[in-house]
């Protein structure tokens, strides 16, 4: 913004005709918002939150999509479309030919050209096979966000041994990713087994009383091991972004 | 009514053969109720509420609709009819040429031949591109009540700029309605900006945890923003007529 | 604000030593936040929304109320309280003389020195005699925001010609705020009579399966009277702001 | 049973070779239960309860419907399944040539060759045109039970001229059952009107909040006309039993 | 009401000067509503549903139970108040020498100087014990709607020969009210064992995931005898209304 | 039972003067029902379920649980009351000197003067010291029943070592009962590291998302522990008699 | 596990190099999981629990179910595959031509060679037919387990004769599955009964307000009858392995 | 431990006498468990977690809270008792005269006699006045863990410019607690604003559909801003464990 421009809103507020809220609104727009009409686009999540605007890819229309991830990559940001069923990839796959499509989470991403080298050591660990999904869309989002991931599946309770075998593992890793279903109970014996940060991602696997995933999600919510923090059913995304809020605000205070 | 017959009702209420509840509502049906056996349509409304009976167009046969709207055109009142699918709405469209068919709202329209000046100022905000449909509801409905519209998408307050790059547009409303799935959060931070009554709409926009819409509509009606009001879940409709009620009612005092 | 300060904001962000957002905030704080410590009252409520920010009686200390009510009245703004308990009320009724105080409500008011002519016509309505409470805070609110307001005690649907009785009364206000527990049918009756805006109030009144109003709630969310809106449970404080809301921006716009 | 089996048992419960509930039941069985392996028809259904057992037909196979529907008309009693989609209705029709099925109401009956004169009469009051399929189980029910019945569609609260114009139809009735989706309110307002028993059906007819009839079943439990009773979400068997029960047990006293 | 008043309002119904409604419900007000202003008793109920209006007695005040019962009796019409405690049933005992408190049962009455002859026959059956409150507040209300009342405590599922050495007295009900806490699986079996109008009232007594009764009404609510009837949780006064609803109108007919 | 008596029921019920039913009900009661009028003792519980009636205390009076703890005492059957509060209890240990009260527990105990050696192994595990009080509920209905218990309190699962370290004494157990509250994972742990039949009890202790236990009892009925089963929420009395019946249902088949 | 590895173990750990936990499980894990990467099979379960590990087959892919199979196979081990759509049994069953599929269960069984005489006696009853599925479930888990099973379908608690015609055979169970949808009232009747272990299923069999099972799972957590458990809706599986811990237990005990 | 014993164990492992596990746990016990009776504090989960066992101090006895903050004195661990009401503090401020209670927070603290200086920068911001006592519990949890805290109450959505005239503050935290009642919106905002890791507290304040704090909770597991967690309602001390497992193990890794 230049002096001139600056100095006529001074002036203008000066003499009561525009309001100081108002005037920063208008002079701050045309950087940090892409207005697409249907989508408006917040090109500052970037610089505020260390991850940019993600996209939802859920009941959006192939040129929606289109239309967004295009304003994005204009941008130079990575691409992350999440809960995206196969036949709606397909088309997005043709048009973006650097994208790549995990149909196992329902996940597309275009990379960056140049990412930096891997920060952190997140784990992911899941109760039972079926929650893989969840744990890859957590994977999948980390990893955008430049983070190193590593994944252990199928460590239910109901086996101790499978998760104690793993112990050396858990005890190195920065933050763990604790995903499960059913009673929820993985998070609770991972959050007395190490000091770092816990992150419990219920799932709505399960049946019957299991509610959909809320069954899990309030058990984790009274989880009987201090300071495990949680997140929405099956939102293995917002997983991600938290342990990269983590990560990556660790490695910033380093340098 | 003519004057023997009431003088005959009075008659027959002094003789004690009628009492006065019946002998009113036997009056005022023919005039009050269009009698289809299967329907029986509110020819009074437009003139108790200020806009006509609207029609609910979901798990009703292509000849009940046929039939309801055939009645509601013979009384000269317009035409909505909400939640139609495109399946549902094809026949319809080709019996009444004059209809207009929006997919994405799943709203049918006629519109009366003559429609005066749309009066007063809406603002409709979404927080998200998913939650378009429900605002499209609410916008046509507005709009066939008479009420002028404005559409403002994607305004979530996860990038908070977004919003505040539109206040003054905000502040020129003489109503807004919110539409919000997720966390419900934007009628609270617009009703902290703004005088004007403000709709909240919650929506069925989210996963998890969302509950179906549940989430955003306790969040709504614990608003901190005091005097924001709430409707049902996806109750793009309800919203529409709430606020024309506003500003046809103001209209209807002014002159 | 000053000439000189502004132009060294300017300097500052041209030196990209401040950005825009802290700012603006840093410079409006002064005169839109009072800082108490344990309150930060919004000052500038009034100016942006119509009515001053008012005060959640409940679960606050003597002292905390009193350095409150201090401060707004520093700024002459009206005083509100609500959810005060008499043995709350009762010390501040002697620090401050010009208080009044509704016990049945649990609402204290103290009310500016010249308050200008009530404007509009609202009509809240109760479905039964126990639901007065709140209909009594709605009340107070809606007068304190300078609106005139008649009340209709227990008129429910169980007996609807006392409702019937005074359908003159209710077509003539300009909003109408119906209050009732139970099975919360009021507001649908009441919305099918009249065209001017309706602001249902749920309340807790009611055991068993009223589940401390939800019932009520959820009837009111889903009213077949179209364009009813609605407010929390027991929340006569809201409904009174949505109608000043209401009466108020319609007032200004007349101007 | 004859005389010397009963001696005989007399015996050997004196002997204590046998307890009284074992022996009666095993003299019972033979005549009141048809045994079918999956199924296990309760044949003196009709002698205790005045109606026989009816037959819910959701998730039932084929074979097991032909199965229980050919063991009912072999003891003479009328056949009546409910919940029958009408892909699962055709074979049924096929194979019992005076079985009639009602599409609409998803109802599956085959009359007795000379069914007496219906008693009593039970008017079925719906608060719109979706609740009809609801209304038509009932009214089945009801008639295969030996009751006469009437149906007033789409008489909702929101324009209550429609009801009352009906009053003298409403307080001629011996049962009123009505059938309401959305808020409820219908049977509050008809429980006003009469002395009669008044049973309540809520509907899944709505959406968002008003999950899945949750809201309406609620509002009728709490209903502020005293008196009024409510059977089960979209229960229209239930109601239909319910009021044959009250029309047929005071039928049963008169003689 | 006299002819020349009945005059008056035809001529200026014809003169567009009344509305019918407004017509009809002015003249009908003075006879049919008491007006308290706290309350406004609807002193037709009795003509119309055979029952006059009883009084909620929880949250109202001394003064205003006075207001209400002074009311009830000017009219000639038994008093029944429910839930009202000993404290506050103390004062009201000695303002009115003639009324009787049930302490148990929290129920005050004022019956009538002539009663006719009780009317049917109604059986009270209880799961358990602690279920005698709200059993009695059925016994109470339907007592003094003029029915005769029988009631057979603790029989509950669990030791089912205390209900089936009872069944004589079962059969001979014309209504039956099954009132039971914890699985409320009592109607269910009453219900197969007699023909006679069974009504079910869920009782908040038990612990845990009883859910203050939730868990008796939803299972009363889906009941696998046919035809039984629900109302509110500790709700014996909506079951005693119901009864006497079935009786009276009943009796009614066969005169 | 006499041959006279039985002669003559067989004679009316071969006259049709008397059905099956009503005549084994009627010659049953006397031995199998203590009938006191607001409580119907269930005399033949010890025969047909292994252990006797007992006694729910809470909203009891001191004059009908004497009433009761007599009728039992009289027949020889050992009493047990529950959740009998500390002033409830002490009228009654005056009373019954033989008595003993355990306040944590709210337990009252009859033993019965010639106890048999306690039969089997049952180990009783609480996640918390605040569960204590369910699991001596637990404790003593087991005893009383005849079986012998061990307690193992405070072994929550975040901090595994707690458990392990007793594995031994775990797996030597016949039954266990796992009595936990918030997020309820005690079960599942435990049902993974034995063979024996594990009996999961939710309790309350936790707060806000805990819901009152349900939390834990939506974990534990999701255990990933195959074949866990649950009682309700703070059910010690139910989980001890759950482990008897299994204890003695065995024992019983080995003689 | 040779001597020399516990000896190198022992003298790292006497170093400090290594903890006790990650000694054990690092010792352990070759021997008790089997690692396929989407899966870790706790092949020790067997040993721990007395039955191997099964697999829940929902949302598994062919691919996942054959490794998984044969890794269960490899360890001759019997294979229990539940909640198998027939289209994802059909490729398994050409793989594995011993497997057998019972379509009306969803369940997969591949039988060990060489089975034990089956042990104890469960009877499985259900309240009605469409709840055979379920039971079939627990049955097929029960028999691999090695318990011998009988099932009695239909015998809900409307018509009590049907369930008392069986009660010798109840009585001669080891243990008592109770299998019921809508108002769960089955185990309660029979908990009432007998003296052996009940546990109760409750099934998602009803509609409206069955809540998908909630219903009968609430009403069967608080059931009246002493001692009876519970396990999750539809979970016929995990009361199969319920059942099959009491009888096994039972059995090694005996020996 | 010294070789002998470990050779000893080996030797007994050789033999099958003793399984590892049980070894590991008996070798284990003395060193990582004290054992009280009522309460068995797990000593080893400072050096596995980063932070001591604190104490939970609701229901539990003087008696029981003495024991437990004696043992873990004798460890020289810090000292946290949560949910302790003034009355039952008193006691233990007198036994423990280096104790500090915070009567608002409900915390009672001793302190180590040697704090090493506070580390990282935790920010904990509240929407209102009332949700103090949920704030400070947090505050006080990560003080004791040895984390650097910063407290801004009162800065919830409806004035917005209150939260931004603090961003400067904001943006330096390297961990935000955002506590929040009524509709949860503040992580939302907050979340949107900054980089670091944000925790989101739902508290109970609020009325009527706050429904006692789950209204903000699903409001927050809803949060469109990315990467939000959530702790349970009400749960300072959870968030205050939360942020302390992030700055302690970020610390412990920078050295």
């Amino acid at each position: 913004m230049n002096r001139e421009k600056l100095q006529e809103i001074v002036g203008r507020i000066e003499r009561g005709e525009l309001d100081l809220v108002t005037a920063l609104a208008e002079l701050d727009a045309p950087h940090s918002v892409a207005e697409l009409g249907f989508a408006r686009i917040d090109c500052a999540r970037q610089s505020r939150c260390g991850f940019p605007e993600f996209v939802f890819g859920q009941n959006k229309s192939a040129l929606q999509l289109t239309g967004i991830i295009r304003e994005i990559r204009k941008r130079k940001q990575p691409v992350l479309v999440t809960r995206l069923k196969t036949a709606a990839a397909r088309p997005l796959l043709k048009k973006f030919p650097d994208a790549e499509y995990d149909e196992l989470a329902g996940v597309l991403i275009i990379r960056p050209k140049h990412q930096a080298e891997p920060a952190g050591k997140i784990v992911i660990v899941t109760g039972g096979t079926t929650d893989l999904p969840v744990a890859l869309e957590a994977k999948h989002t980390a990893e955008i966000c430049g983070c190193a991931v590593e994944l252990l599946a199928d460590s239910g309770v109901a086996g101790l041994h499978r998760l104690m075998a793993k112990s050396a593992m858990l005890r190195q890793a920065e933050v763990i990713i604790a995903v499960a279903g059913m009673e929820g109970a993985l998070p609770s014996v991972i959050g007395g087994m190490v000091a770092c940060p816990v992150i419990a991602v219920p799932t709505s696997v399960g049946y019957g009383a299991s509610l959909g995933g809320l069954a899990a999600l309030f058990a984790m919510l009274n989880s009987c091991a201090s300071g495990v923090t949680v997140v929405n059913i099956d939102n293995g995304f917002g997983a991600g972004c938290a342990a990269a809020r983590i990560i990556l605000s660790k490695k910033s205070r380093k340098t």
